[in-house]
């Protein structure tokens, strides 16, 4: 055999919309000893985390759990769980993610309608609500922060038009959790994925979901408990291979095993069903990074990502650069940059990453090549990075002939900086 | 919001089968900070994890990395990806594990044939082969090791007779892989399932797997790209929302995205295709576990295995209690002891965990009860941990009432080991 030597990870800052970097509490809290999966001390840990994931979806849900799997795992074990074969489901498409949830429907055995619009927009929600009535879905799937476009969907009245029509509405919020208001018991979400390698700041591996009591009657309208949990004595004394009778799955039944919800609730229940091995490290992981969501406050986690935002996007515009998309449904944790003509984008990341250990991202489909995406999320999300990130842009947008303004970018972000520190220092004396 | 506390584990020795106790070099690994999943560090790092796993897998497949979940999620990625519903399935049965693999293959659509044999034991193979013949399945799903039962399948001819009908032969050796030989391709297995919280001794969250050209054949048969990465250009431009043509997927299609072998083997390509985000620091954890069984050489290790299971295994007989199973099949990395009667399992389990931060597991489904299972796996397969284990579980024994033969336990597993040094010493002389 090989030998492999001694691994470390080069110095980075991570600018993209996700994985970002990570708190080092957060990576110390992954080096503790593990401890059995049924363990009280474990199962305690459980239930925290389940506690500290209905403050940050701010909910009152029983149900708010990690899926062991990045965070597509948490939006497929939703629709797979929720779909039944045969499905209307209903998905806005305004963006890369949305044709993953189209996809997934689709696999799950969904007559799938997609409404589609300008990629770099969002829907009117009345758009998506008017069509709610007319198709009458089983359920209706969309993405709350598109990262692929920098946008974020208004959710006024989708959730009402849902109850309406009976439908469930599952919302993939995996970029916007953590860093942008996601009010699930307010805005009638039935289910809502998060992811913990954007805004929460945590390594990719796991996916929180939540879901209400609408989405768990569904589930337990096709619930099965597993082969091999369900005692059956008989197998255990035959003596003589015996050829089971061939059987069909009934059509109605989940068809996943590991993502199946229904499942997952009875091992993070009381119950503690057995189903799958929990993912030790990554649990601890999650409880410290929930921690620190705590320690900042969410509202001030959501204010804070605005902030730096606000920095980066007067340091690009300051520099000549034009951003891409609508002003107005803008994702506050990602930054889209049209790339101006004639340069080519692979190249001034590659420079970035090889010379400033900076990694910002490009985009896909119909957006390759056209726009870079700068992620503000999580402890990525602070001002050392902007105007870190800001200088080695001009730098290397300058080496690469561009004419920006030289020096305009980081002045204007400290502009934004200093002027909220004024204003924070005029807030506490008033 | 509510505060919450810093959490460290308790001090525990983690005598179960998995998740089992973690060398400190992996968990410090975990620590390392993030790098983006298409960094050329990370990626040269992911193909290294690719050749390591081919090491311990033994063998030449070109296909080996990591699932993105718990082990689990790796026997499912298989099952759903290469099994078309309708498809006639063959699952031989000898625990709780071979259930497992006939619940997914039937929520996979496929038709299944199971097999079943008294628990505590295993098949002749001869059985398994004469069941192939006469079946003739498109596939046949197995444990290899049955944590349940603590059995270890024979595979002698099973691969062959699989060729001899065109069926794919798809392994769980989940508990095995790192433990105990797993000849991929001289057993001409198809498809093989590990764990990492087993005997390679990395935490809870990643699957790895391997597979040849013979299953990949069928996946590229039932290959898709999904749906944000066809580049639609249509949907980029189109401006009034469209309701799109109501569509069935194809019948042949692969149910799941999330675990969709063919979607993932592009991502662990070079064309590096955009599927889920990599589960950074768990892969950092997996390349330092590897590490770790290359350093001490994979027969060294199964050695290893096999001289703490005798200690073990001389001193559970030393003081008067039985194995349970069938021993010339005993699976070499867990010992099942048989409760003795009037004893409360669960009384004896929880005074090991309370009193000696001691954890041993219970069974499943027939044997919950019956039996305790204690793992020898990976980093918890240790001289110290097996003479803790036995003067524990002998001082509990005693203290609810168990005539044990006091002392007898510790004693008989140091004449294993002093026996086995003074063995060693003879080969070093001769």
């Amino acid at each position: 055999m090989r030998t492999y030597p001694g691994w470390s990870p080069p110095p980075r800052t991570i600018m993209t919309p996700g994985p970002v970097e990570v708190d080092p509490r957060v990576l110390r809290a992954m080096a503790a000893p593990i401890v059995g999966q049924f363990d009280p001390a474990f199962t305690s840990l459980m239930n925290t985390v389940m506690d500290q994931l209905r403050d940050v979806f701010q909910t009152t849900n029983r149900w708010a759990y990690p899926v062991d799997g990045t965070s597509r795992s948490g939006l497929e074990a939703a629709l797979v769980s929720l779909i039944e074969p045969g499905d209307t489901v209903l998905v806005p498409i305004y963006g890369r993610f949305g044709y993953l949830l189209h996809e997934i429907a689709s696999r799950c055995g969904a007559q799938v309608i997609a409404l589609s619009c300008e990629w770099g927009r969002t829907f009117a929600p009345e758009t998506i609500v008017s069509a709610i009535r007319t198709h009458q879905p089983q359920l209706v799937a969309m993405v709350h922060g598109e990262t692929s476009t920098g946008q974020l969907q208004p959710m006024d009245g989708i959730g009402s038009a849902c109850r309406e029509v009976g439908a469930l509405l599952v919302v993939d919020a995996v970029a916007t959790l953590g860093g942008v208001p996601v009010q699930t018991d307010a805005w009638q979400l039935d289910a809502v994925i998060g992811g913990t390698q954007k805004c929460l700041s945590v390594p990719a591996g796991l996916a929180p979901v939540t879901y209400n009591g609408r989405a768990e009657a569904k589930l337990l309208q096709r619930k099965r408990i597993e082969r091999g949990l369900r005692a059956p004595a008989a197998a255990a004394t035959a003596v003589e291979p015996t050829a089971a009778v061939r059987e069909s799955l009934a059509s109605d039944a989940i068809r996943s095993n590991y993502l199946d919800l229904s499942q997952l609730q009875d091992y993070w229940s009381p119950a503690r069903l057995n189903h799958h091995t929990e993912a030790t490290s990554m649990i601890y992981a999650l409880y410290e990074g929930l921690r620190l969501v705590t320690e900042e406050g969410v509202e001030a986690r959501w204010a804070r990502h605005r902030q730096h935002e606000e920095a980066l996007v007067s340091g690009i515009e300051a520099m000549g650069l034009t951003l891409y998309g609508d002003r107005r449904t803008k994702l506050p944790v990602v930054t889209c940059i049209t790339i101006p003509d004639g340069v080519d984008g692979e190249s001034v990341r590659s420079m970035l990453l090889d010379r400033f250990g900076l990694e910002i991202a490009s985009s896909f489909g119909p957006l390759q090549g056209k726009i870079w995406r700068i992620g503000t999320m999580g402890y990525s999300c602070s001002m050392r990075n902007i105007l870190f990130t800001l200088g080695a842009l001009e730098a290397v947008l300058t080496w690469h002939g561009v004419p920006v303004v030289a020096g305009a970018a980081v002045q204007a972000a400290l502009r934004v900086y200093e002027g909220q520190a004024v204003e924070a220092e005029e807030r506490v004396q008033a």
